[in-house]
């Protein structure tokens, strides 16, 4: 293509807004801009590379046998209500009610959309399994966007889902998805760090995220350099930690008058010990918790909702959480243990009639208003110091087990850089990530509300169990900036890259532009996509531009160098002077051979 | 590809709701599926034959030298509101509020966007003239969606948006993009009627849309068989028709008494004569007019608005419209000549309040409440009888421009078979037509209201002018269907065909499956796309089925033929036998040729 006839409007001053370097160079080099808060139009040269991420996705999906469809983007509302998710996925989905007031959904995600569309079409086992996917617009109606397309409302995912008989086909299929992330972002030139993941407001278990590293990363990565552990805190286990020198006390636990002492910092001080001698005790209130409460302290009288179509689950219910002092309650592992859309800490009010005391004096022990979670870390405890219900009065010589029996054991505490590996014993490292990709394991949470039933071998009615597999296509080609850039802009990969070969002539003009055209048809006779610079620019301006843009490969048309011209990858600092006529074909050999590389995707790709 | 890899639920029960040939071949043969009112599923293999459709239309747009985008969906209301088409897009337009009570839209067409959009990046003429283009989501909220694709409330359109420093330019792109649309649907196996066709909602002037006959079609189209000439009656003229032996006359009109004689019917017979000597006169309420009504009759009191952005408008105005007695008024050429966004007939207490009398004997004589809109047919009338403003009396003798001077003359008469063409003076024929596609000239409507300027050579700021052009995917490739099935399903133009080629082996064992295998192989190595029934179904089962798919062409491999197989193309009766050695060749020449048929579109391509 020639720049005159392409629309690349190239910035040298970037939006205050644009903080994080792929928002930087997408605008800088016209690839985006902005149509409104967490909207955007990306401009051609950004979506000749979008197209290539979404076929390299494309390709492997394919590869992997899952079946594209094109569903609608907006939904009927009522299938969400079918599932549930009217009521669980909050503010973040937008919904609308029309004319003649349906309520419809623009999808922030589908599998409700395919559940309802593969029920109708499978009946038979023999139908089973099946993967299928789309690749087609989201929205969610983020409360802060930012960071460019990195974090938008509106963007397009590829979003599969698999139906299968039984768990080892779900494995299976699951694993397929696995390989086939490692492979695009492979292909894409991305390194990611496969991680276990909570599966949050999707339900389920069994799930693996594809992250990438990033200083605006919302997602807080465990890594052992060790072993290879991966985890997002949201779900990071560690080994146990008993606090050195603790021993098991034969004493009673007995008061100890602690006068206007509440927080962990002031306990220390007064009592001259340190945090680890401590329990803890938080009072948390649970949103829509689906564990079953009947038989737990306090909560003979709660309210409970019982669906037809979707498990029974608790509105408002509560928890006393206890952790050592040392550490914090980890919410996303706390509201996967407790089953529940959410959880918050509880207001004052509730945490003075919950524990008959003011905030401060929580304790385990003798609590009976509501059941108690302990984490891991407060059943290694010994002789402990906990609050005792009463205003300026704690308990010490506290014997957990002995003195008090959780309602539950879990492991709902944060981990942390520093914290050691449940595999390999080695202390883990940190960093920040954004999440590209995302597999899980959904079970049964759709098929069994949704009602979607096939018959099996001995013709009997059976639920099919369900896998669901996304990859963002807007973050996965912002991601591809943020690994490959420089001050001076874009290192695009070949494979992504919006053209492979840009041809910059001095003037486009005599001799230059004679042999500036012959390699432009004879690189395009080749199949390599060229980009020619035919602006009446100055050479600075080119270079400039095309340092921004990042064309993997520049071939410079200059009066003193002919009949020779100058080849330059944008990776490599030095150039080459090449003869003109052997300039096409050398190149296309580098593109092709950039191509096969990025292409050959190593069984390991992406493993840890 | 395997029929056994493929998910493809083939029907032999239609939806009782798919009443047109195109739904219920999309459904029979599972390319699509419902998903909710208007919204819809491609299945796999319909999403093949729409990709394909896609691919023309985009590559057209792109020798033409249009330049794609991707903006969002969801876009700001904002930008709607800066138009002035917040207020007047009406409820088909889906609007909704998010969580921070921005009001968003989802797109039902893109002016605002890319106007916006480019009103940031164009700042110089030397930047003009440009054509920019998407394909993309668009959602309309059809208040009775219905006939599958072809009118749901989500599709998938092309929109494209030129912008240019004047008329010349205008009109060299707004032609070009004609010439683009006849090649696509040529390219499609479409026959279409280009027609001259009202702007509507759109505003501007100077349209063309491309139609295809219907028998559901939304469009009454006007045709001449001599001249060519073509119309939507929405737009269509007609040479003017003066009533044989109508002479004027030197009386002077005269009332006549009517007593409960009020309609055209009535009055024929009380007065003993034809319609065609009435003067019907019809009181219409214009809404938002861009008339400037402040010298016009009673007009001096009406509340004017005067937005800052936009053409002012009166939000409610009334119109004395006359038409010739046995015509009626197309209130779409109304509204276009009012400049009104619609137009409706007047309650009948607005008429009393107009007229002085009860509904039945409006006339133009001594009228001056409102501004008289005279239809063409009016002006050539003489001697004529009309209502008197005073119930059960009429005036005769009337003579237009003596005892009248309208305040405005106009075409408004709906024109219809049998009337006369302008250019040739041959009788029309009137067809159902449904549009594809639709080419405008908008001129400055957005550019001006939304504040998008340029410097010119002589670095004066100047708006630009714009044109629009749209074609509608989904129902572009319903319409293939329409015009290319017949009672066993599809037949498919080569350039469309979700498969180019079926592989159907009577059953795929043994030396039936090793030559389908074969043929299967060599066909792709050739570059043909193949389908390989490889069922185990009964013959019958698998012929009806890709006759319904609509294969092009289709190898039987059957043991009793073999080493022979059956060559048979979906669009002939006959079948040959063909050695299996030679087949794969032979068929992907046929693929070739009629791809090469299909691609090469005479210069004339879709004209009358």
């Amino acid at each position: 293509m020639k720049m005159s006839q392409m629309f690349m409007p190239t910035l040298r001053e970037v939006p205050a807004e644009a903080v994080v370097a792929s928002h930087r160079l997408m605008m800088r080099s016209g690839m985006l801009r902005k149509l409104g808060n967490g909207l955007f139009t990306y401009l051609p040269l950004g979506l000749r590379s979008f197209r290539k991420v979404e076929n390299i996705i494309r390709s492997e999906m394919d590869a992997a046998g899952a079946l594209e469809f094109k569903p609608s983007v907006v939904v009927p509302g009522e299938i969400w209500r079918e599932s549930g998710r009217w009521e669980t996925m909050g503010e973040g989905m937008l919904r609308v009610k029309n004319r003649v007031d349906q309520e419809l959904v623009i999808s922030p995600t589908a599998e409700e959309a395919f559940t309802a569309l593969l029920r109708s079409e499978i009946s038979s086992y023999k139908q089973l399994p099946i993967n299928v996917y789309q690749i087609n617009t989201k929205y969610r109606d983020e409360i802060r966007p930012r960071y460019g397309v990195m974090r938008g409302r509106e963007f397009t995912m590829k979003d599969a889902y698999s139906f299968h008989t039984d768990d080892e086909s779900l494995d299976e299929t699951y694993r397929a998805m696995g390989r086939a992330y490692r492979r695009v972002f492979h292909r894409c030139g991305l390194s990611v760090i496969p991680v276990k993941a909570d599966s949050g407001a999707m339900g389920g278990t069994g799930s693996e995220e594809f992250m990438v590293e990033s200083e605006v990363g919302d997602n807080n990565l465990i890594l052992c350099a060790k072993c290879g552990y991966a985890a997002n805190d949201e779900k990071a286990a560690c080994a146990p930690d008993p606090v050195a020198g603790s021993a098991a006390t034969d004493k009673a636990y007995a008061p100890i008058a602690t006068p206007r002492v509440r927080t962990i910092e002031e306990l220390t001080g007064f009592l001259k010990t340190v945090p680890q001698a401590f329990i803890k005790t938080l009072i948390y209130r649970a949103v829509n918790s689906e564990l079953d409460l009947t038989a737990a302290p306090g909560c003979e009288k709660l309210e409970r909702m019982a669906p037809a179509s979707s498990p029974a689950y608790y509105p408002s219910s509560f928890f006393a959480v206890c952790v050592r002092g040392d550490l914090d309650v980890n919410e996303v592992k706390l509201a996967a243990t407790l089953k529940a859309s959410e959880v918050e800490l509880a207001s004052d009010r509730d945490v003075e009639r919950i524990t008959g005391a003011p905030v401060g004096f929580a304790g385990p022990v003798g609590l009976s208003s509501v059941p108690v979670i302990a984490d891991l870390s407060v059943m290694a405890m010994h002789d402990a110091v906990t609050g005792a219900l009463k205003e300026d009065l704690h308990f010490e010589h506290v014997e957990p087990g002995r003195d008090f029996t959780p309602w539950q054991v879990a492991d709902v505490r944060t981990v942390k850089a520093g914290d050691k590996c449940p595999n390999c014993g080695d202390a883990f490292y940190a960093k920040k990530g954004n999440e590209l990709g995302h597999i899980f394991k959904l079970g049964y949470k759709y098929t069994k509300s949704m009602n979607m039933l096939y018959l099996d071998e001995n013709g009997k009615q059976q639920y099919p169990t369900m896998g669901c597999y996304g990859i963002g296509v807007d973050r996965t080609l912002a991601s591809i900036i943020e690994e490959h850039n420089d001050e001076d802009g874009i290192i695009w990969p070949m494979s992504v890259a919006p053209f492979h070969v840009a041809v910059v002539p001095i003037k486009y003009e005599g001799a230059m532009k004679d042999a500036a055209d012959r390699l432009y048809a004879e690189l395009g006779a080749a199949g390599i996509e060229v980009l020619l610079d035919d602006r009446n620019e100055r050479p600075g301006v080119k270079f400039k531009d095309m340092d921004l843009i990042g064309i993997p490969v520049r071939i410079v048309v200059g009066d003193k160098n002919l009949p020779n011209v100058e080849v330059k990858s944008r990776k490599e600092k030095d150039s080459a002077l090449v003869a003109l006529g052997e300039a096409a074909s050398r190149v296309a050999d580098t593109v092709r051979r950039e191509l096969a590389a990025l292409a050959d995707v190593p069984e390991t790709a992406g493993r840890p």
